[in-house]
């Protein structure tokens, strides 16, 4: 067993952002060493770190080098260089997750033929060499309308996606490869966590639940445990961890699962890291995901994933008026309610919806924490100074 | 209000060491700036603070000059230079917990004094300029035996105290300002965490207990909530409050007490600051002690004391026949357990009995948790390289 704690022993991040900065509280708890690199010189990350530096993820040299001086290398972001990647699993350093699961997951039509190889249900799908194609494709009626277009690289946060009701909606979109996927009228959009460390431990965090915005398509809240059915809850998990497997994942798999009219499980995408819908974990779970990711890539055993209590999580975005140096206006509001813990992730500038922070609320009530969760939403502002 | 998330704003702790660790996890959460000083260069706060400088905590010039550098100052250990932090606080700078309560504390026949004066149940005592008044006071039998020598400073983790029998016990102690103080035959030895804010508000935490190995003289488990009627439980949360208002105290008050065989409650002694009694915070409680200090400090609302679930606390120091190179011998096994949680403070090297971390135990069933705790105990060793 290699002694991973107060030793030499070195653990390399790509990527120094908010997921980085969550994961660094676990190896300072363990006391790991840890070397960062990101674009950003002011990155959440460049503190509580042992050693930061500042370089492109995308650059085959700058992650070469930078994963030649640790032990083993994750990443808190699917954006780096993936030959890399695999030239430094040749030369012996571990990297988890691999470069060959990496490689699948970052073009969106490779992971959904995966998907398809693997007996892994998925909404049906068409690949695109690119707009004109796929426009073609359309004018003969040979991809019905309405369809989700989905560039197969590049996407993130809602960037990429978009629902086509009519073919001029395929106007001015990206002239990027893409598929063109059935639209699923779904009741619930789900996400399940899986763990695999590298000696092929598997644990499943509980279902959680994505409640939308009534009228605006946005997510406003992640309610862990889903209100949602056993039978569907356990179909849900046993999905998420036959995706995992199918991957030889290690580390961390978030799996974005739509619940069908008919409670019909369907894989939507993953991401192969510590993510947003897990944040709940830091206050609601015996091992939070990132303690969990940790452990996972190190190979130790993995910890109990269950919940000490109902979690429910909110995002901080920027408020799309405001652009400037950040004001989180009345968080000592929102401070005062039970349960609710703000999570800043450091940026110091606002942005119309950056992603700047979030917010648990915990409760042994769940319903109870859903109405604390709601006042939250209408009670803190990103906004920017006057 | 002050807006100190993602601001300017800037945190002084005075002190590097597990504590002021554990509370920069609570300041990065906030995005709140902090700069620290410590005099060794390796402190475990080194990483992850703002800003870090190598300083003598007791000398006055030092702790000026760090202290004019931020807008609140506090510390993770008593011993500080305290002429230098009444000095800030006459140039406006905020210094919790103050200057004044902080010199009655470093004191203890300062402090004991303070408790008589305020109506607090605590052991009777006698003061002694030095061990030659107390010796000649033993011989006269104006001091009765046995009872307990405490040095009026310096005391630390059972240095400075003794238990005093027969009148040769006294050869070799310190010849420093002492006091005699009344055997306590104990039923259990309680704490109770008072949280109170700039502005007034109080919040404590449940009792804890300190379960005593049952042969060596030596704290084993610290068990929240304590296993105790809720009678006493109220009468000791309600003295450590008093206590607390009588100290006009800001940030954190972790008040160990004694009960007695006829249920009564006897303060012996407290820190203002982070305890170890409260180290199962972390995992257990809905807001955590460094959380809560910080809050305190800065006059933020006060969060919930209440526990998620039963939490215990084993304390990881280092093996008596080790001095060295540390390693964790056995870290895996105990990680396998259920709720375990070990936290590493980040010393490089053991020695017998130095503190090198903990570990959490929780479980909704507090005896399920008694049971695990054992485990971990006879599992894990701190030893050195061989």
């Amino acid at each position: 067993m290699v002694n991973y704690f107060s030793s030499d022993f070195k653990l390399g991040i790509l990527g120094g952002g908010q997921l980085g900065k969550m994961m660094l509280y676990e190896t300072r708890k363990y006391d790991i060493q840890t070397n960062v690199v990101d674009p950003n010189a002011e990155a959440p990350c460049r503190i509580a770190c042992d050693h930061f530096e500042q370089g492109d993820l995308m650059d085959f040299e700058t992650v070469l080098n930078f994963g030649r001086k640790v032990d083993v290398l994750t990443f808190e972001i699917e954006g780096v260089n993936v030959e890399a990647l695999a030239q430094l699993e040749k030369e012996g350093i571990k990297t988890y997750p691999s470069a060959d699961t990496l490689k699948k997951i970052q073009n969106k039509g490779i992971q959904k033929q995966f998907y398809i190889d693997n007996n892994i249900p998925t909404a049906a799908f068409e690949r695109f060499d690119n707009l004109e194609a796929l426009t073609e494709a359309v004018k003969t009626e040979k991809v019905g309308l309405p369809f989700v277009w989905k560039s197969t690289t590049g996407g993130y946060d809602g960037k990429g996606v978009s629902v086509i009701k009519k073919a001029e909606d395929l106007d001015g979109l990206d002239d990027s490869e893409c598929i063109a996927e059935t639209m699923i009228p779904f009741k619930n959009e789900l996400a399940v966590i899986v763990a695999r460390s590298a000696s092929g431990e598997v644990r499943t965090y509980p279902v959680v639940e994505m409640e939308f915005h009534p009228t605006a398509n946005q997510v406003e809240y992640v309610l862990c445990p889903a209100r949602i059915d056993d039978k569907v809850a356990q179909k849900a998990r046993a999905t998420a961890k036959k995706v995992s497997e199918a991957f030889e994942h290690v580390g961390l798999l978030a799996v974005e699962m739509f619940q069908t009219q008919e409670d019909e499980i369907l894989v939507n995408e993953v991401a192969p890291r510590p993510h947003n819908s897990g944040h709940y974990s830091i206050e609601a779970s015996y091992t939070n995901q990132f303690e969990q990711h940790i452990r996972a890539i190190l190979d130790l055993p993995l910890g109990n994933t269950d919940s000490k209590v109902g979690g429910i999580m909110v995002n901080l975005v920027g408020d799309e008026n405001h652009t400037g140096e950040v004001v989180y206006q009345n968080i000592e509001e929102i401070m005062k309610m039970d349960g609710v813990t703000p999570h800043i992730y450091g940026k110091k500038i606002t942005r119309p919806f950056r992603k700047m922070g979030h917010v648990t609320i915990v409760n042994k009530d769940l319903a109870e924490a859903r109405k604390i969760a709601e006042k939250v939403k209408n009670s803190i502002k990103v906004i920017s100074k006057t």
